[in-house]
């Protein structure tokens, strides 16, 4: 199964992608949907993003069950991989799922102020992005998603959407690809960023909600692809040609 | 013709160059007006600014029309070549122009707070950088510039000037050679960084219009050298000799 | 003793990781406890941290007094080892104690912003960071922890607690281990960014203090050593196994 | 004169050390007084810091004319070089002169915001940064300063001091060799940036006066030596003794 492999290869990639461009630091994954069993997803060992190897990549069930039993003695799974299980479940569109503490992210969260696109590029985030509080309904956790019960909690927040917020502690994505998932996810940083300086500057135009589906509607592999290439580059990656 | 292949290599050390100090990421896009044909532009085809090689760059009319249609067949030519076209069209002065997202410039284009220069080595930028609303007169869009009608209203709004904001996008520079419009496209975005850390301390003492006229009067190969220079070094890129 | 070796290739990887993730910069150190004198500790001669080898590494008393008298006459120690001996003094739960300039910190100390939690990995830097003002006391010094007396005084301020802020100085923060101390220092500086940026953004939700026990609780190995390896990797250092 | 060989090799590094730092960008440059010649300065000629080599090192005297007039022919000088002959005319004190356009003292300059050290490390600044306007007595310039003239009034502000900002255009550093001049300009840019922060988040406590002085009584070379090599091995540079 020549495609796997290439996944697997792919799903690597984008870990040393998104390590590399900051948008996870030594925490925060990333998983695939298994492309021949939609009930499961292949994701990393518990290990930083920076240091994955195709080794490491388990597959699981949506309960965050690991397939591989032997495996997973010898390989600690992530505690957090029910975030993953728990919008697979949700949204049979989504393919790819982000988990980061992406800085810019985090004031947002932690002051409810709403993330909202401003730059064009950035409209991959949705319309609003918006934010789960764990405490709410799990009180004092040490907010760490590590149930199906809170994973399936942040899934309904996320919605129909592409981008959610966590309170103090980071934010979950969902995309139609690995390349998307990255690319919404390396754009959601950028848009905090900007927006947190415009905020202090004065009141901010963000793109017309027409503006944002227009941008939705034309975001495919012609611009994924380009942005895919260049950060494979930075990160000493190959660009494998998947999907 | 040498001087076409040596101009051809200084566009793709200005790509890298760009790409190198944080001027464009994935996106945007530097061209050069034909030396030998004043109605063509030299511009790569779809591509990140950090890949390009001197086999990407193709040869375009005012309108946006590849020259080499074979070429155009396998290469994907950029959306928003249509900028580059508009002002070549109507600023006869003008040898290479530049397309941006550089980040500090965003905030000010969503907020409208005007950038105007307060470092000396950033008069280059002109006396005040106007802003321009592609909602004003196209409504919904995806913001790019893909037509003619959209390259010649942003055109028109960057005027007689070096450099126009885009609203909810980036910028537009525009030089009287390669070096020129990079060295305006990096002080662009350090004075609006600049500026936008001043705004947060006090009221700022802008460069007096005297001294932007006094400073723009100097700016020669003097001064875009000695960053071309330093600029090529960390790029990884010799130094060509040109115009 | 084959432990002791370990462990000081241990110390001379934390001094890389701090230098090499800001932490530190030419000045800030980082000692341990020796494993079977817990009278004695471990840290580097006055070298700037990203340039120490094992070879730098010497033996101090709690008092500061160096053991290997000869060595002491080759190599100057750190003026304010005192800070270390201070805090192993107070605290027999400590075992690695860093002393940093940490860029994000320093504000605080100067405007009395109390530094607290607000993301669930940053809360091992405990509830809320004390701060100690050196002139108080002693009035006006250079500020440095040159003597048992200044040291005392901070390792009071700083409690039962993991870190204290050191007006128009710096940081110290007490581990109980090497691992421990760096992840401390690390997050304290990620927490003191984020919370600058948020205060400017408006009214911060901090960790709940049951929150806050509850990430301080299941901090062990499985997280510390997720993120040594990873800056062990960043800092071009092998993750020796230790403790 | 090995002496003379050495304090060149000792220029290069600064050169490369502020840029590789980021104190320095394609301009600013770093001067230090001939050894052997009281009345005359070595600078390089007109050149990136980061691409300087020993041979691009040129004498002045005083009033900014070259000693080697062939040499002169073939390189052109920096235009501001009578910064530093105006520096060594008025100050015997001082040993080397540093003038650069450090990004986080610019906002202080256009805003009339006094720097002042908050920092222990930043007392070799001095009690408060004063600020020189070309302007006022100058008018409308390109804000250079290519005049004897010029460089005279520039150096009456800094006075008895060891930095002055320099309003739309930088700043000037004065040091008592070359390793402190670099000193004092990186806690320059350092103190800048914090007290930026610290700005936004209330009110600033500042080093006590009597602090200050304590804190420069004993910043000699046990202080100095320690940030140079770290800074050495930063840029890339061999650490040569020297003074």
């Amino acid at each position: 199964m020549p495609k796997l492999k290439d996944l697997i290869e792919e799903l690597v990639t984008a870990n040393r992608i998104l390590a590399n461009e900051g948008i996870v630091d030594s925490f925060g994954h990333v998983s695939v949907r298994h492309p021949d069993r939609k009930d499961r997803y292949l994701l990393s060992r518990a290990r930083a993003p920076e240091r994955i190897e195709a080794s490491d990549i388990m597959e699981f069930n949506l309960d965050g069950e690991p397939v591989d039993v032997r495996k997973a003695k010898r390989f600690a799974p992530y505690t957090e991989r029910f975030i993953h299980g728990a919008v697979y479940e949700l949204r049979p569109d989504v393919q790819s799922v982000v988990h980061n503490h992406s800085p810019s992210t985090i004031p947002f969260g932690v002051t409810g102020n709403t993330l909202k696109p401003l730059l064009h590029i950035c409209a991959s985030i949705g319309h609003e992005v918006p934010l789960w509080d764990s405490h709410d309904r799990f009180g004092d956790t040490a907010l760490l998603v590590n149930s199906m019960a809170m994973g399936r909690d942040l899934a309904k927040r996320l919605g129909k959407g592409r981008s959610a917020l966590m309170r103090g502690h980071g934010a979950v994505v969902a995309g139609n690809s690995i390349r998307h998932a990255v690319f919404v996810s390396y754009y959601l940083e950028l848009n905090a960023k900007l927006q947190m300086q415009s905020m202090a500057m004065g009141r901010i135009k963000y793109l017309y909600p027409g503006e944002v589906d227009a941008v939705v509607a034309r975001t495919g592999p012609y611009t994924l692809n380009r942005a895919w290439e260049n950060w494979c580059r930075r990160a000493g990656r190959k660009t494998k040609e998947v999907g």
